[in-house]
């Protein structure tokens, strides 16, 4: 039942040293926020939710990463753009440009995981499995009792 | 480390058909929101946040119980106050009124929980243990972590 | 077509010496912000927006009154019961109690003003007459409008 | 006392067809809103403000203008980008682009308007003067007395 695990293809990194790949994270659960900077309701909503989960897990067993995943209005939302954006809103965690290439759309990491379009939320469980894929915003209290519970079961496996 | 297991003191219920205990709710985790119906901080959010509770916990393992702990303006909360705001907000989750003793400011589950005041909010497992236990608003995500750990370790044990 | 002026009919006040009548208040426009208690728009809404008109209102030609209209659970919102939710919610503008005859669940200022229900607002122009009867929550930015126009027509009249 | 009369200086307009003077626009109130599009209080705040004046004030004595101030980033927040924000946020009020000679980080109409920044709200009265120039968000409450006002006065004028 073990498939290739999944890779975020990107392009370029703000806010870290060096690419972050999701072998790297193993063993850790990782949330994944797909995001345009002019979607709306990611400017409202699933940025903010992203730098809560920050300041909530930071240095725990949850990684929060940014996914720019531009589907739409490609020369408005280059790199230099999304520079500008994540320094207005003052956004410090892992955000990976999602690659595009030219005549598609729909960039790489999008279209491997199927996304439906922004915001979208995905989490990868301490085994880099996909175990919650969601489009549109998602209710705090479900995201927390999801990542609650993969962390305890994580736990619970590696005490067994 | 077994202590006698804790339980509410209550003089009357609402929302529910006969008294619940929590002996009754064993194998369940269970969530108890402390309030009082002239509270603001309860009104504006712990109230709303029990409602989104009950809504994604139906028939789950999780319970959802209102604790109407009036510990001041004793006059003005009685009863058939509480009936009237619970009409009002539509609440439809189980609240027990806290037991009080004539001469005693502070109810009795108040007293028994070491609650500081309104809103609070008390968890617990699933063996009947208090695991959280936190005056003032708790973010939704916090919360939502808090329960799904819960949820997963019960499921762990359960299937050990 | 002068009409007999308005006046609320109150059987008791809270924050302020003395009863408040409108005739007292001629020359200044009076809002009016008819609420109950047990309301939870009111509460959400109307109370919030009355505190901020106070504060922006405060010793200028506008002011501001608080109406507990209750037409509906007389017992749960006595005046004991209003001033434990006066304390609560830290309200200082003026709250006159509109009078409540035995038998009639329509107080006697709601059934003159003819109020669909709470909240209501109703403004009175300098000169004593209604100018602005609405039911629901009124827009900061339309009930400034209205309270504007209604200063500076009053000023202009007592330039001329 | 009169002075010659202030007009925005627009290399490029949205939302409307041919370019809008204020010359035009003498005998309404004017309501310009200098925002940036990636000015996150400009985003949350005053873009809605403005929708909500627009529909408010619809082909009342009120125009509402928005003002695109670029004073920073200047490369992510070209025409092409407003074009892209501006679909995206659904705005269908005039906006013109403040222009912006090279080499001057702040753009004329915010130079001869003395901006301190955005958002900023500017006010001209009937007679195309300024009666409001503010800094930050201002309350809807206090913008709907402001506009009130200048719009009483001027009726008051005009009847005189």
């Amino acid at each position: 039942m073990k498939s290739k695990p999944f890779e975020l293809s990107i392009s370029q990194w703000f806010n870290t040293k060096g690419a972050i790949t999701l072998e790297q994270l193993k063993g850790r659960v990782v949330v994944v926020g797909a995001f345009q900077m002019l979607c709306p309701a990611c400017v409202a909503h699933s940025i903010q939710q992203l730098k809560k989960m920050q300041t909530i897990f930071k240095n725990t067993q949850v990684a929060v990463i940014g996914l720019h995943t531009v589907f739409e209005h490609h020369t408005a939302m280059q790199p230099h753009a999304l520079e500008a954006f994540i320094h207005e809103y003052r956004l410090s965690f892992p955000i990976g440009v999602d690659r595009h290439i030219p005549d598609e759309a729909i960039p790489q990491t999008m279209q491997a995981l199927n996304l439906r379009g922004t915001p979208s939320t995905v989490i990868f469980d301490t085994a880099g499995e996909i175990c919650f894929h969601e489009f549109g915003h998602v209710d705090d209290l479900v995201l927390g009792l999801t990542i609650g519970q993969l962390l305890s079961t994580a736990n619970g496996s590696a005490r067994a």
